[in-house]
């Protein structure tokens, strides 16, 4: 049985440790020379030194904000001593770019194979909606396949390669400006259009809606392709006609859709893992952000792709990335969309720099910029090789952005309109996020709350927490995962049904 | 068989006359000495005389923008050379208010009256979202109440009085500013919450979400009211045992709100209408609106409560309701809001005048101001007696105004959270709209319409445009159509079970 350390020191040259334990006043904290000077709770820092009132404080070695006032060794850094300060800012572009260490022979999955050589880890039907105005007609075509629970009548019996269908509504869709929120809605829908987990897709609308169907499938290249079909209610004539309508079309394809659904092994380059984290807390920084790092070095290293995103928590920390940088110009994309995101909070009334949620802040983070460095622990350290727009088909191989609000269900619904077909999610206080077609693995920062939400956990990162495992092995644990999830192993969420109410596009602009 | 004319004039001083049938060029307009230059689809203007480039085009009487360039007789009058011009604005408030002519005897209805002396004209159990992460085990709690379809097993069996369990979802809550936008959200919630179509109430969380529960209750005023329970996932650890403690509460409360479900005869004073259209064609503005108008002065008439909305498409008419305001700073509240809404499409980088949906547009409104005083037609001709923000209660008698959006699911979300407890909605082109815990009546503006989707339409509008009926008849008929609703008869978008989906929170501010 491990000891496990009372405070957890991130880098020698931190001004502050993070208390892994409640740890009451006047308790000594080893190896550190200081006691603590009141209670300080889980996962919030501890000052081992002593700082003047605008010094700079340090974790993972990094600044994360100044003290608003004199810190005294051995007292509680929080929102009363530690507020933001301007930090300087050196892009340096490219200047810890390095070569990725590929593994010689990849490991492999059980993926679905498509047409078109893309490889699947699910095998829905989806049915998809241009505007709120068609969503329930979506819900009642999705309905005719549920498994019955009491009578145990399962439609899709006879089908069972098929994971499902599934409606994805949203609450847009009209009422909205026709430039770029319009553009960015369809690039969502058109990205579950094309996603290789759908081997067969309804696009469904009103009729009268600002997204007109003929405009979505022109922009996000639909047109003329199998197994995608457009309906309107009003052109179909009503509610009834239009649930048939589209019945009939999930029972055409449904031979088809289970003949593709066949799994055979495939390398890991063909993983596009979207990286998420929610319900943040102290350790997530220390336990599953950097485990997750390291299974994203693994999935880069075996030949794949890993999506960061949550644009405003990664901001004010985006200079580690321009470092790690391909070329100058992926880089600047960087640093452009914190120029557009400082541009688009100002008008919104907003700021960049207040971004931590009740729950951040009770779970002990205190800036926005000590939240970035931890969120950005789940990228893992290998090159940055492409920066992507919110929902935009992501087409590289290794580790790329992807912009996105820091919110989940909007961050991941970006994620997996460019095409991820794995999400990992790491959370300290708990979520239940699912995310259909994709399959959600959500691992716990600490144990408690693992073993308080076991029923929606899927991985425990608070081992390292309580020195029961390296963060090295830890990845390992979670890349082992990640090849049999992709390989059809369900998920909590995916047990219990999450992952349709989840869908939520980025709404921007406007509700008119 | 009466026989309907070829084009509708609405006002002796207009410019245009509408084409109520496809017009082919070169066909003389009875009555109004010109032929037709070119083709005029159904609902599309002609004009009857020339306008010189910059003259002012009216309809209704009213401007509704000015000629682009020379029109001449027989013209099909459109967006090629129609626009908005600057329009004369004199407010003059109060200037037509006028004692209203309070129906001696008023109707009365069958209602479910509230231990608080409110008036309910449905019995649901509802359960709230704080956050788009805890939508999903909402759902489940739900659907523990769901009847099965197939064994025609119904958990509600013994409960005849309740009309259903159902969660209300939406995409927001975190991620969020925790000014406005957070307070607006609240202010839904918990009108919802307070709705008396609810006998009881779930407010369910995840936990770590900027919209934390207590925050909510103290806001809306929840704290302490019966048959409100405040649960959160991560404080009750997970799914299972999050559903199971909500379909225990539900459980609970059942026989108390079925008990509360008996309808008795209560004065239509009692009722609250949402006015809403959507999907507007060219008839919106000469039979439905109107006819509706006609339903909106008796319901007032007999002391009830009619609320208009949708502030964008009242954008441009609003100085003819400031001349209704009971006093000038009920009339400002409406002025402010139009400067309000200026501001704020601006920062949004949209513009008020170019809100006509392609849909609209096809169907012959050319400009904001043509559809405004289409729209405002709705609200009859009584006294405007209070002007509301979003989702506030309403407690005024008489018409009131309350700014929202003109998309439909959210401003009539907006409605219904203000306290609206039947919603009335025109469509042109074809809506299937509902909105639980309130029942919608949809009423079609045209009879081609009417009968193509007849399985969503309540009540054919198209009668005033084929002669069968005038506005006032029609009217009439509207109103003892509502009377039989708010007793319990059930919509169109009832019998198919529509309005949870179309639950929209109105979203302001960037998402984070
Ligand atoms: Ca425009
Ligand atoms: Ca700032
Ligand atoms: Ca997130
Ligand atoms: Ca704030
Ligand atoms: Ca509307």
């Amino acid at each position: 049985m491990p000891t496990p350390p009372l405070a957890i020191r991130l880098h020698p040259a931190d001004g502050v440790v993070i208390a892994r334990t409640d740890i009451l006043a006047g308790t000594p904290i080893p190896g550190e020379n200081v006691t603590a000077l009141a209670r300080i709770p889980p996962g919030h820092k501890i000052a081992t030194r002593a700082h003047a009132e605008g010094e700079p404080v340090r974790r993972y070695g990094q600044i994360i904000g100044v003290a608003t006032r004199p810190i005294a060794p051995g007292e509680h850094v929080h929102s009363h001593n530690l507020g933001m300060g301007d930090h300087a800012k050196d892009y340096a572009f490219c200047s810890e770019a390095k070569p990725t260490d590929y593994v010689a022979t990849p490991a492999t999955f059980q993926g679905i194979v498509r047409p078109d050589g893309r490889v699947a880890t699910r095998n829905y039907i989806g049915v998809l909606t241009t505007v709120n105005c068609s969503a329930t007609v979506a819900q009642y075509v999705a309905d005719a396949f549920r498994r019955n629970p009491f009578t145990g009548h399962d439609p899709l019996a006879d089908f069972p390669n098929v994971d499902g269908v599934v409606a994805l509504t949203h609450k847009t869709g009209c009422g909205m400006n026709d430039g770029e929120p319009l553009r960015l809605l369809r690039r969502t829908l058109a990205g579950y259009a094309r996603h290789p987990n759908f081997a067969a897709i309804i696009v469904l609308g009103l009729g009268c809606e600002v997204n007109q169907i003929p405009g979505l499938m022109e922009e996000g290249k639909l047109e003329g392709r199998p197994r995608v079909r457009a309906l309107t209610i009003q052109a179909t004539g009503g509610t009834p006609k239009t649930v048939a309508k589209g019945v009939e079309f999930v029972r055409e394809v449904l031979a088809e859709a289970n003949a593709q659904g066949v799994r055979t092994s495939v390398p890991a380059s063909h993983l596009c893992v979207a990286l998420q984290c929610g319900g943040s807390d102290g350790y997530s920084g220390i336990s599953a952000n950097p485990a997750l790092g390291a299974a994203s070095d693994l999935v880069v290293r075996h030949g794949g792709t890993v999506i960061l995103s949550e644009t405003p928590e990664t901001y004010g920390a985006e200079h580690l990335l321009t470092r790690r940088a391909v070329s100058e110009a992926v880089g600047r994309k960087l640093v452009d969309l914190m120029d557009w995101w400082e541009e688009y909070t100002r008008r919104n009334g907003g700021e960049l720099d207040d971004n931590p949620s009740p729950g951040n802040k009770a779970g002990g983070l205190t800036t926005i910029l000590e939240k970035s460095l931890g969120a950005m622990a789940k990228a893992g350290t290998t090159n940055l090789v492409e920066v992507y727009r919110y929902a935009e088909p992501v087409t590289a191989k290794g580790f790329v952005f992807m912009d996105t609000p820091g919110y989940d269900p909007v961050a991941a619904t970006g994620q997996v309109a460019g095409g991820a077909n794995i999400v990992c999610f790491t959370t300290g206080r708990g979520s239940v996020y699912g995310c259909k077609p994709a399959p959600s693995i959500k691992l716990a920062t600490n144990t408690p709350m693992f073993r308080r939400m076991e029923d929606d956990m899927d991985i425990n990162c608070g081992t390292v927490i309580d020195g029961d495992e390296s963060v090295a092995e830890c990845g390992q644990r979670i890349f082992d995962h990640i090849l049999r999830v992709a390989s059809g192993e369900r998920t909590k969420s995916e047990q219990w049904g999450f992952g349709a109410e989840e869908f939520a596009p980025w709404v921007q602009g406007a509700t008119m």
